[in-house]
């Protein structure tokens, strides 16, 4: 770790903010590896995304070796580090101080809602004061829930995880009778991810609960004992951000993160527990939580790739003179899968969550539509082990 | 599934017991192609093990497809399905009634412990009756708790995915600064699997807790503490089965199974509301649960390889005239690492547990010794990956 930069040079800065996925990584050795393809000399990683540049904590990455790229992308979570950080206006000034002194002529911040805020604020600023930087975003979210862009690098490898622990749950579920399940996955505000899990259904032995829909325990417990009378086996998939119809969640931690959002948690628990209570049934509960946005072996490849082309285009971006921009997936075609890249004006991504839609969303609630399946499966890239059922 | 065997054939039973494991169904593949390349023309599976021979619910496995067994072995969970049924000794004599009315005259059980139980008095029974049986157990578990073994067939694959998940989860942890996370394992007498979490460990970031150990909260709360002062990221692996010094489970859901056990549940969040509350700091709470149990992509190949020998190595036992033994693994060297067989009395194995040993524990109570590292290494397999850190 160093703590200036060589100003004498024109230094390019790459930062991560918000959670790590299994692929932000790979648009970390996309933008390391462009830049060094367009001469590019002097590269920067921050620690800790911008606690890291208010503290003046740097990684210098311009001589970074090929083993060590190729390790950077199989690596869990973020090399870097990240923060959640939300931003005062001061800080702003801090930063744009920060990146003055060092001649930071390039800020690339890889990250979802809230870190394409603190871009928007980073690159109107730089323009006020005439600093000429290129201030560039990176979408990262395994949420999925950023606006303007077809889906979120990340998002793919996360489904995959979701599919496939359900497609693994279920199998375990019909093996021993009478057993219910309930996987709780991640996902705050959207249910992108819940409803991934859709991709390993088969026929109704599944039942999703996403955020969008407002939460209605008489209908769940319904929902549960009319899947108990035909003694089916029964996976049932909730998101950890279920909520009331008055806007409380349903497994309530009572913590509340940097960004002044309430953080969910214990939904399995929660419902688990009325089922018990309700119904006298065995119920189980698995939140793999934090391992479901890890995971190395479970990474879809289409994810791996397109994370790095998405770190590489925003080099080319900059070093063309744009800025102020998040680069943005644009779905091409659906079958083969083909996808481009665009650059959208951060302040139409910054702080906005882009939900999952009704329309996608069927009659019972607890299901999703063929049109979201066309939407996902490309995403997760390989296909799915059929397994044997006697 | 059928209800009858033809009785006129010399029928081969097989059956699995208790909660699967990622390669049951390779056991069960080395039984069906041992027993082909030996002339066994008539075979049947047991639907949901002991309670299908009672009900009379079988599938006919004689005729199954070479694509059909090489999907068996990469289905998750068991494809016959399993019970927890606790025999009582009615039942051992309507099993045999079964038997002898579809001339079954070689039995194999695929389990742990209380399978083995079952396994026994069912040998012992027919022996009595004078029926001419071969009963041979096949052991499972992904706890490694069987007596006489080296280690269980099941135990090397959920051993890798503790492994790849803590280190996962270290990465993750080391992301966002002063971020704590508790991984529940399961295990529910024996920490053999929440030992497995030290492959990953990298010098002192990672803290084991063994039910082997009683556990005392107020050293929990220093361990904590003094780990905190330092500033450090921690990952905290707890066994799902701890217990204080009077023996009560520390997450009891208050649910017994069929055999009597208390089921212990939720010891992460005890522990994660315990550190919020005494020491004010953020900490996750992750529990694959069943996932632990069920993942494809985590399995080992080393135990893929045991557990269809094993099944293999039953079948060629008991048609060499062998009954009333349970097929044990023997290791011959540990570099290469190098295994074999052999056949050990049912009943020194029936009921029997084989705790994580004592002196395999180090003096601070929550790490292991190197000889255990070395006893577990050559089980999961491939190499982990080294990941990068800057």
């Amino acid at each position: 770790m160093i703590n200036k930069m060589d100003k004498r040079k024109v230094n390019l800065l790459v930062a991560h903010g918000g959670g790590p996925t299994p692929v932000i990584n790979s648009s970390l050795r996309g933008v390391i590896e462009e830049a060094a393809l367009n001469g590019v000399k002097s590269l920067y990683g921050a620690r800790f995304g911008i606690e890291g540049v208010l503290a003046d904590e740097y990684y210098d990455l311009s001589d970074i070796d090929a083993q060590s790229l190729k390790c950077m992308s199989d690596t869990p979570a973020s090399v870097l580090g990240s923060c959640r950080r939300k931003l005062c206006s001061n800080d702003v000034d801090v930063i744009l101080e920060k990146f003055i002194a060092n001649n930071v002529r390039y800020f690339f911040y890889n990250g979802g809602n809230d870190s394409m805020d603190t871009c928007n604020k980073i690159a109107k600023r730089a323009a006020q004061k005439g600093y000429d930087i290129r201030v560039i975003g990176i979408p990262k979210t395994i949420d999925n829930d950023l606006a303007l862009t077809d889906h979120c690098p990340g998002f793919g490898s996360a489904a995959k995880y979701v599919a496939v622990s359900a497609g693994e749950l279920m199998c375990d579920v019909r093996s021993l009778p009478i057993h219910i399940s309930i996987l709780e996955v991640m996902g705050r505000n959207a249910g992108w991810l819940t409803a991934a899990a859709a991709i390993a259904r088969s026929s109704s032995d599944m039942l999703l609960y996403l955020p969008e829909v407002a939460f209605d325990m008489d209908k769940f417990i319904e929902d549960i004992n009319s899947r108990y009378i035909k003694g089916e086996p029964l996976v049932i998939v909730a998101s950890e951000g279920l909520k009331y119809a008055d806007g409380k969640f349903i497994g309530d931690t009572g913590i509340v993160d940097g960004f002044g959002h309430t953080v969910p948690g214990g939904v399995a628990d929660v419902l688990a527990q009325r089922i018990r209570r309700e119904l006298t049934l065995k119920v189980r509960t698995e939140k793999p939580g934090l391992l479901g946005r890890s995971s190395i072996a479970l990474r879809s490849s289409v994810d791996i790739s397109e994370a790095y082309e998405a770190g590489a285009y925003a080099v080319r971006y900059a070093l063309d003179g744009g800025t102020d921009r998040m680069i943005a997936l644009v779905r091409l075609s659906d079958s083969p899968y083909k996808n481009g890249f665009e650059a959208v004006p951060l302040e139409k991504v910054a702080e906005v969550e882009k939900r999952f839609p009704s329309e996608w969303i069927d009659s019972s609630g607890t299901g999703v539509t063929d049109d979201f399946i066309k939407y996902v499966r490309p995403l997760i890239g390989e296909t799915i082990d059929e397994y044997l059922v006697l």
